[in-house]
């Protein structure tokens, strides 16, 4: 079975071309797949398959070709994945499937993306809802009164913002901040440290996940509390954020926030047969 | 570049054949190749070169015909791994260049090796050498007095009983065991329960690397240890040993301890241009 890897921000993926809708990914192989030791590794599965041949996905077949079966390390379905989804498109060019532009089906909608001149992908994320500040406990007790808010966009994040490089560097997230009142559904939590005008570094606390080395969602909701914290809201100027797998641009538009940066393809795989077969009957 | 990933009970390799020995290998492209999120992923590099065509394995090539040019993750030379060298020969067999059995060259010395009708791979690895007992203070004060021995096989250990599997499965091992005293290069720490007659348990902290699943020298010098304590030495007689990431048996005979186990290859690679071009000048 082919298959490859790939990366965005060292958010990273294990790609199956799947075009006919004739693989049965079952949650089984998924982390078998992405387990780091014993299989290739990654934070997520992105299975390719044209829309027309997926349950989810024909609904979106008139205005989007391909469909972006996007699957947690764990197994589990997810909506979409900003950074995923640059990977993808990279892979849709790297096939001859797409060209400069594409519209990608997901769980979540439809999400457009095009590719600079400079190989980087930019990809609309959708509009960001800034909901009232709210107190946030986290591991370093000092930023407890630094919370700037939360974000949706829709998946919910809390924003908080540090002081200096030291406590950004000096934080602690091998277990989940402690965030009062949480979010219904849980919350990412990014801390923001701001490096210059419309410049910041971050880091995140993935649900789920434990700290990861960007978060797609969470650097356009981490621009999006920062510029309503001063007042700059939806100008369509470009802000800077690094984490620590890289750095990506965002532009706060009328449309909703758009995302750039990076989309790595590392290696095309041939998944061995006899490892496949052990995966799928969890024998490994 | 073709490449391949494998794994020996969770130990897992970036294979790099290279029988010309034209591939100039940096510690560069070692490190991007062993990330676990910008690269492929591994606990090491085993490039595979005909001993004629290698400066360390030329001296070996009348008696071995292939060289295993071991690298640590870090990008650093190593002398050998046994389970490292299940993958290597398992990778050999699978490109058809030997048979059942296999002498490979090694920094450590001609390693010999052969495979099971179970597909499992044997390696003979050196006589151990056990030292007297040694105390060790331990993340788990409680194991203090317990320690067994130190052995080199010919890498440092020092073997640890624990009483329990809820000792063995609660250990911190995130930092390194304090021993004291040290050996002159350091040590891996092998915690051992004893889960029946000639089966044991263990989880081992490796210099320079931490808590990894598995470690083929580790569960020899457990064996050695342990045999040793209880006054059966080289009888050849099997050991069973379960480590995180799957069972190796072992058997301590005259000329040396034997270790076999499993050797898994998972994929096939072929990485990309751009991808190697990046990651050789550190521009990932």
């Amino acid at each position: 079975m082919r298959a490859a890897k790939g990366h965005g921000t060292q958010n990273d993926f294990v790609l199956l071309p799947d075009l006919d809708g004739a693989l049965r990914l079952t949650p089984e192989l998924v982390r078998a797949l992405c387990d780091r030791r014993a299989g290739i590794g990654g934070d997520g599965v992105l299975r390719l398959v044209r829309s027309d041949n997926d349950e989810d996905g024909k609904r979106f077949a008139a205005e989007a070709e391909y469909f972006m079966d996007y699957r947690n390390a764990d197994g589990s379905l997810a909506e979409t994945c900003g950074n995923g989804l640059r990977v993808f498109v990279r892979y849709l060019q790297r096939l001859g499937l797409v060209g400069h532009s594409a519209a990608v089906a997901t769980r979540g909608g439809i999400m457009r993306a095009r590719s600079g001149s400079d190989g980087d992908i930019t990809v609309a994320m959708g509009v960001p809802r800034v909901l009232a500040d709210r107190p946030v406990v986290t591991a370093a007790e000092s930023a407890a009164r630094r919370s700037l808010a939360a974000v949706t966009i829709p998946n919910p994040h809390v924003v908080v913002q540090v002081e200096d490089e030291d406590e950004l560097a000096g934080l602690d997230l091998t277990t989940a901040p402690r965030v009062d009142p949480a979010l219904p559904h849980g919350q990412n939590v990014e801390f923001v440290l701001r490096r210059g005008t419309r410049h910041l570094a971050m880091r995140v606390h993935e649900r789920g996940s434990g700290e990861t080395r960007s978060c797609g969602t969470g650097i356009c909701a981490a621009v999006a509390a920062v510029a309503t914290a001063e007042g700059l809201g939806a100008d369509a100027v470009q802000w800077r954020v690094d984490v620590p797998g890289g750095r990506c641009t965002v532009a706060w538009t009328a449309d909703g926030i758009e995302l750039t940066g990076p989309a790595v393809i590392v290696a095309d795989l041939e998944l061995d047969e006899r490892w496949m077969e052990a995966a799928r009957s969890e024998r490994r």
